[in-house]
């Protein structure tokens, strides 16, 4: 998505350890036009999927999930990886390893909101080791649904998530696909 | 807001302690016309205030407060309450309490994105006691910002927060204005 690799060759910031920072338009502050452009487009490349549910785990993915799932006409879901008295017991769980994070923790989603008569959309901010996907596809799979689809605002190719969960024959479509960091820029995938 | 109270009377469950839960169509689930339609609500009352910024608290605010935002015209910024590798330490922090999360925690928002010449919408899910609101106040005055408005979707006019900062002189305008719980119902605030 032109949009979004312009956006980040423009005003993403690069650290050390392959992290790249979006905070001034993606997750911290949020550039309103672009991410309803994003929703925009996850709804288009999805389309015809049947999708009935978008799912996402919060916190940054879910304004993008947001407008796929306005776009789509259908509910979206973020599932919980912050402890609440107010979440019951009675949810589908799966443990996740987060590097920028450098923690693991459960993430959960109440049952009543994945059902297996579900055709899910997992949208997501990043994609890199694979990690948040891998468990919002656990939870899926728990609930019986059907993954219809994954949307990836920035996959990082060269971290190998995407690659692997393509080869198990999931739909994954990344609006930015990142080949590798230079010193203090992006090099994309060519299309 | 009608449609706003119309939709917790139907789907709104209330448990011991005053807590109600919206998480079929707010903060867990999200009924995507219903967050459109409350952004929409917010940006025409607060259409003439000159809003440069919305502000909200991860999680449960950020997909209303992207609407009011958007409808404004106007970037969405999310103070965080997660620790992350990825944030700076040039930011603006408060403490907060958190009554259903049995905890104290840290606010911040990186300081590049609450400037003094900012005319800032704050927006949250709940108004209670007030301990998240009073933390986002406390970061905008940090910042010098002008605080231009407060949007809340539902309001516990009992539990004080909200007529404890309308003294202070702020303009809340909450969507829902509950009164006080029945056993298993709600009873708004007449219009």
């Amino acid at each position: 998505m032109e949009l979004l690799e312009q956006k980040i060759l423009k005003d993403g910031k690069i650290f050390q350890g392959n992290i790249l920072k979006v905070d001034n338009f993606l997750n911290h502050q949020v550039d309103v036009e672009l991410i309803d452009a994003m929703g925009k487009d996850f709804a288009e490349h999805f389309a015809d999927a049947g999708i009935t549910r978008v799912i996402t785990l919060e916190v940054s993915g879910i304004s993008m999930a947001y407008t796929a799932a306005k776009y789509l006409g259908v509910p979206m879901v973020f599932a919980k990886k912050i402890e609440s008295l107010t979440l019951s017991d009675d949810v589908y769980s799966s443990k996740v390893v987060s590097y920028t994070k450098n923690k693991e923790y459960n993430i959960r989603v109440d049952r009543r909101f994945l059902l297996p008569t579900d055709r899910v959309l997992i949208v997501d901010d990043f994609l890199a080791k694979g990690e948040a996907l891998g468990g919002l596809i656990d939870l899926c799979e728990q609930a019986g649904a059907t993954i219809a689809g994954v949307g990836i605002a920035i996959e990082k190719v060269f971290q190998g998530g995407g690659p692997k969960y393509r080869e198990k024959g999931y739909h994954i479509y990344s609006q930015a696909m990142i080949d590798h960091f230079t010193e203090d820029s992006v090099v994309f995938v060519e299309r």
